[in-house]
């Protein structure tokens, strides 16, 4: 590959080699080969290469820069390739479009493909609108299996997917059934198609991927119909789209809960200045947090300097909390995600995170207190005269933190989901800094109780 | 839910109108209904459904309680519906059941069941060969388009997929091309069905289900078959399979990273023992890890006692380290096990972490040195005679913390690849812990530096 991307900078690329390689290839090789390349190399390529196969390759997501490979084609080549692609990846490009390239490709191209990629366009994000292709089949009720199966022989070159075939009431056109491929053709050919149809699953525009995704993996389905209000069809959302769309969410969510802003670059693509976009704003808030740590200190200076020896297990004890508080954060962040669990409850998840929380927090509280005894009878540390009490506030503070810790990690996700945000947005960090501030106040409240009147 | 629940615990079920309403449902609704009983309920309720629904209802991996339900099975209903199930998730109910159970009930299996079953249990868990279904469609290479059509009609109900056709060489009976149904119909009747077919993308039993799941992804099939050296067919891993293993994967890494042993448990099914089980260890290893941090601040006692203000940003450094480290791991983690960083990238991925770490550890720098110089201005907290010096410890300590947090965070999934280990096993708390202890003695380091002769 580094060779392939030399010969590129050298400007000795011999297009016709490769072209003539790639149209013998299979789509994803030839897409990883492509990604190689600069955009308008890759042009120059797909120029050379049948218009069958340079579709094949601008449909595929893995392709890397799509919208700067259309726009180095000739205008010509570009409509015909874009009218050819399925309408959902078609649109996808368009929309990463820089004007004026958008506004001058849109008008170069035919009525019916712009019209369909001005609709798809009109969804936001991450929908099934946004997601879906207009590529599908239907068939009015009144056909017979043998009838639909002559059709989709006819259209099957331009459906995205023939597998699912959606059947519509002859009049209204409003969807009521669905046939599965393997069903019709083991039917009887004179049956009536709309007698081997199932009542269909069907999806709104606007619902989210996620939401998609675990319809599809929920009833084990190639694709879903996407219907408006009136019941008609405005598109379908396949599975291998939905697979990419998985992917995606679980690596957002991924970077989310370690701290950052989620990208879905590939990481060596990312560079310098986006990796500080991502990362520095996320970095710096919870920075400000953590400051409240040193005011928090410095509000028991007193302390600290009558009982030097307590700084000693700071760092242990809040680590703790915070430790206690992600493993609870990460599981209910999954469960919501996964539907085990609903916001309502959340009082069920509180009730064991909390016998969770005492059990794990004794389990650290023993350990520590172990540990200073030790260190105490084999004269490794002189904790001085008060040094069991000082065990005890240990020991009694990590039960405190890894309580607050399991609880309030528990805790958050809710929260942000009832404010109406993604709980993948609770992230480690955010929960470590949440708890460290409270983890001193719950330290030093404790030594406060256990050690007046000895050290304090 | 709930009012299905109380009626089970009371033993006023009624299995006779449940199972009729159940025949007539979704089966992934069905499933769900059958979540809420309790095994016996549910096996009593399966007894009386038509053997197709209950068929379905056992193949859905949703299903929570397989195993126990047909334990609680007539024996010869279970033999007879473990024989109609698909031969993957027959192996899996099977691999679950505790003996006697398991053998006697493998020793009622019709022998074809038995040795099919028997073959699928070999291959060791997540690989293709142990999520591979053995009801596949496969023909001579010889046979025309419209035989093979035939053909699939007649087999169609006992198959788990007809989409993907297998072409077998006459006589070695090695795989030799793979043709979609969609092009099958769309071909001519009386074509070689050789000639149809493309050269399969296959895969071996011992492969990883996530290389499995990178695979069919890649290509956008339906199904990938999983071959032997010889070339044989052994059986094929389909596409909702698949997504199933993709949200488990998933689900397993973000647990990881919350620092805590994986569970495949619901949530709310996981109880008190197990969340103790799979949290507790881990959290008691770290704690050994941050342990060290107590011996750490002990070591630089003299110092603690003559400048207890830089007690004060113990916390704040620490957890900055902590936090870019996390964020360094999350990224690296994602992106390994997307293939978009490979092994030999580790020195471009260090090369990149290094000055995002000087940038991001600087801007920290600047805010924690405001704050300082803010403080004493402002008179909100005294740091004494040397404050702009202690100002300055506080901020090249924090380029030091976060530079060490974001190389040794992005490292830390490339040593564990290499040691042969999940990458995903990396969790955030284990990053936290690393960085706290190298943290704070950078931290001293940096202070004894700059307030040697003044505090120090």
């Amino acid at each position: 590959m580094t060779d392939t991307h030399t010969a590129t900078t050298d400007g000795d690329l011999d297009v016709f080699a490769l072209a003539s390689r790639l149209s013998g290839g299979h789509v994803a090789d030839n897409v990883e080969i492509l990604n190689q390349l600069e955009p308008q190399d890759a042009a120059a390529v797909l120029v050379l290469l049948p218009v069958d196969i340079s579709i094949e390759i601008l449909d595929k997501p893995e392709l890397n820069f799509g919208p700067e490979i259309v726009v180095a084609l000739p205008r010509q080549t570009a409509t015909i390739l874009l009218a050819g692609m399925s309408a959902d990846m078609a649109a996808d490009i368009v929309q990463q479009l820089e004007e004026p390239a958008r506004t001058e490709l849109m008008q170069a191209l035919d009525e019916p493909t712009r019209t369909t990629i001005e609709g798809l366009l009109a969804y936001p994000e991450n929908t099934a609108g946004a997601m879906m292709t207009t590529e599908f089949v239907t068939v009015p009720a009144n056909w017979t299996a043998e009838r639909t199966l002559q059709h989709i022989r006819q259209v099957e070159r331009t459906r995205e997917t023939v597998y699912a075939i959606y059947v519509l009431d002859a009049f209204t056109r409003r969807l009521v059934g669905a046939v599965s491929l393997r069903r019709l053709i083991s039917g009887e050919p004179s049956a009536r198609i709309a007698e081997l149809a199932r009542s269909p699953i069907t999806t709104s525009p606007l619902t989210d991927r996620e939401e998609v995704a675990r319809l599809i993996s929920r009833h084990d389905m190639l694709a879903v119909p996407v219907v408006d209000k009136a019941g008609h069809v405005l598109g379908i959302v396949t599975v291998d789209d939905i697979i990419d769309a998985i992917i995606e969410e679980n690596t957002e969510d991924a970077q989310k809960f370690g701290g950052m802003a989620a990208t879905d670059q590939p990481y060596l693509q990312i560079g310098l200045p986006g990796m500080i976009r991502k990362r520095g704003g996320w970095l710096c808030v919870l920075f400000l947090g953590e400051l409240l740590t040193a005011s928090a200190m410095q509000h028991f200076e007193g302390e600290l300097e009558k009982a030097i020896v307590l700084t000693l297990f700071i760092p242990l004890i809040m680590s703790s909390g915070g430790n206690s508080g992600s493993q609870a954060t990460s599981l209910l962040i999954r469960a919501l995600a996964l539907r085990e669990v609903k916001l309502g409850d959340w009082w069920r998840v509180a009730l064991l995170e909390l016998p969770t929380g005492l059990i794990l927090g004794a389990m650290l509280g023993v350990i520590g207190l172990v540990r200073v005894v030790a260190w105490q009878k084999f004269g490794i540390y002189d904790y001085g005269e008060h040094w069991m009490l000082i065990g005890l506030t240990v020991a009694a503070a990590l039960i405190g933190v890894v309580v607050f810790g399991s609880v309030a990690g528990s805790m958050l996700p809710f929260m942000l989901q009832r404010a109406g945000f993604d709980p993948a947005s609770a992230s480690a960090p955010l929960v470590a800094t949440l708890v460290d501030v409270t983890g001193l106040m719950i330290y030093f409240s404790v030594a406060l109780l256990i050690l007046s009147g000895t050290l304090l």
